[in-house]
């Protein structure tokens, strides 16, 4: 089994994208039968394989290691036996779940008897660009191949032998399906010209998902031509109103901060109302203490937090993604969506309150792919909301928007059977 | 009431954009009721103007006539008192369609009790960049305002004096209407560089909307960051098959040829299978001479038909709108798919036969938002299936695909109720 080799292997872009395509028009006319045993085949050979690929992971830990990568960067790169298995359940998991292919999701007979459906088809050949975890080669895949797309992946140059291994085992296991190889198609470059490329290849590619930080996201929005499904960035805000039950509004400040800080859907900011504050500042200091939450804050929330660190620009703006939080004080619920609306990503925004018609104000006021009452904002996540695996997460209004399931990754076409209608 | 004037107004896009957002706040939660009641307000006072807007028309036509424009330029720019009428009634008509902002799409609860809802609410703040036709003004702030998004429009410079005066009016009648003036928002210049700051107004613009010619869509695709939806170029094709019922189809490409040329879903290239040809040459040649068609063919297509021009690549790839068509001669249905594949827009196509095993075969293996079996592609239209008004018609994949109505300006929101719910 070959594994990348900078030296010997030309890359040819272009090439693989035209591949990709020719290899979609197979794949869109397979029965979901087909796909699923693929998925399954595919699933097992990574199994058997699973030696080979830690082997080939052990490259890029050797290099992440040269290059001083920090502990959580070594720990999302770092493969072992086990976690090769939970990629292969996630692709029996992806088995389970309805293929959207070829749903008629409307029909109707026009009066001179035209018949029309609207069915559901794959989009043809995704794009997928994504940092260091190699999870996403084998998630990626295995929801594209099962919504009749192909996918050409372009991952981070830091996983790069870890990729290269697991595509090259997908590669064998499709020599046994129906799936054509060419339908999976990796960028075996560590080369960001080679992105690049995908960005404009409009004739071959439907549409990119990138997957990763904000400047990757920020990269690929500004430059590509091909449509793009943004994901990802979440800056969410926990509004915790004059009228938030004090209990309710800690448990879901300390579970969408400190349950997975590194997650998009992890709270960043706090937005307190002043009243609430000046009644339960101790709990809320309490909570910070136990988590050793470090508190960046406006000038206002200085005076009711002692080691607040004064808050920039950026402290409002950007993830922490660790266990850090901004704090903003405010007088009203306007006061806490207005800043919302100006530091907000359109992830996920939660308003604690007993009152409903400040809630009402913050659901409907709140531009955002998901907006809570009275929850964790942790809940926007495609196996939470029982979507099953997600190919990433919208912050974007177009096309889809919050946890991207498979209907995601299709479209429709207009099918019309008539007997020589004309106009 | 005031109207164009270059040497008096200062410009300034993203003032104009930052207001019709904030405008879009309060439209967003406008009942449907005061929406409708506003729209027909729009049209009473677009009656009530019509000699003002007319009178300004003519400004735009003189331009015209000194700057030589085409007959069917001048035609689409002209106004009249019945004209004004008609958008009038178009606005009448965009009343009765279903409002769909506030729609549950659907909704289900988790097992711990947290509400989960799908919603639709609209997109936010459009930007329409459209060329000479001064209706688009009034159907896109329609279609706009009834979905609840606020609007930005730059229409063409040749239509800049009837534009301005159209908005003009709807201003005045917003003034008592419940929807904010500063919804519908003018760019009042000539300048190619206050559509380019359209392009990145990512902050302010949900999503850009090019209406017009194959160039001004290719011009805003590649220069914008904020989300495009691209509209309207319709290369379409006509494959009459071997086994063609001849009256079906020579019914069919009369149809999609000659009922409206200038159109996106009239037909542009006919692709014959050489056996109908020897069989029915003579019938496609009676029809060719009935409409003055000028044909441009193939090698294979002079065999058939005496006057054929050599086809060159443009041919093939452009749209022609007017009495030519482009004729391909192929021996298979995969032959015709490959040739529709290389050269369509995935706008409309359509196969003419009586075998269902090659019916089907087209019609999966066509990438296009509407495929037809035996029907003419001028049905591709939201008032010919039945949506009623339409922004335009998406040859992209991503969002909407086909005609676009009202719910093609909508995205979604989750909107969560719970308790307390943590994860």
């Amino acid at each position: 089994m070959s594994t990348f080799n900078s030296t010997t292997k030309q890359i040819n872009v272009k090439e693989q994208a035209e591949r990709a395509q020719k290899a979609s028009k197979k794949l869109a006319l397979l029965s979901q039968k087909k796909k699923n045993e693929a998925l399954l085949t595919i699933a097992d050979t990574l199994e058997e394989h699973s030696a080979f690929i830690v082997e080939e992971n052990k490259k890029d830990l050797i290099n992440g290691e040269e290059n001083g990568f920090s502990d959580a960067l070594m720990d999302r790169l770092r493969l072992t036996s086990s976690r090769v298995t939970e990629f292969a359940n996630g692709l029996r998991e992806v088995v389970e779940l309805d293929d959207p292919v070829g749903e008629i999701l409307s029909d109707w007979t026009l009066e001179n008897g035209l018949k029309v459906e609207q069915v559901r088809v794959p989009l043809g050949v995704i794009g997928m660009i994504y940092e260091a975890r190699p999870n996403v080669t084998v998630d990626a895949t295995g929801l594209a191949l099962k919504s009749g797309n192909a996918i050409v992946l372009k991952g981070g140059s830091n996983a790069i032998h870890s990729n290269s291994a697991i595509v090259s085992v997908i590669h064998k296991a499709l020599g046994n399906t129906q799936i054509p190889e060419d339908a999976v198609q990796f960028i075996a470059s560590t080369d960001r010209e080679a992105a690049g490329q995908l960005f404009t290849m409009k004739e071959h590619i439907d549409v990119l998902i990138p997957r990763g930080g904000g400047a990757l996201i920020k990269t690929v929005v500004e430059n590509a031509t091909v449509p793009v499904l943004e994901t990802g960035v979440g800056n969410c805000h926990t509004y915790v109103d004059q009228f938030a039950d004090v209990e309710k509004a800690l448990s879901i400040m300390e579970n969408a901060k400190t349950d997975r800080p590194a997650v998009c859907n992890a709270a960043e900011t706090f937005i307190f109302h002043e009243a609430w504050l000046q009644q339960h500042k101790d709990r809320a200091q309490a909570l910070f203490e136990k988590h050793d939450i470090e508190v960046h804050g406006d000038e206002k929330a200085a005076e009711f937090f002692p080691d607040v660190i004064p808050a920039t620009e950026t402290d409002w703006a950007e993830e922490y993604l660790s266990l850090a939080v901004a704090v903003k004080v405010v007088s009203s619920v306007e006061e806490a969506v207005e800043h919302i609306e100006c530091y907000g990503t359109k992830h996920s925004e939660a308003v604690v309150t007993e009152d409903s018609k400040t809630a009402l104000h913050f659901l409907n006021g709140v531009d955002a792919a998901a907006v809570y009452h009275n929850a964790s904002t942790r809940f926007t996540d495609g196996s939470a909301l029982g979507f099953g695996a997600e190919i990433g997460i919208s912050t974007q209004k177009l096309h889809a928007r919050g946890p991207m399931g498979l209907p995601a990754l299709t479209t429709i076409k207009y099918r019309m059977t008539g007997d020589g209608q004309v106009r």
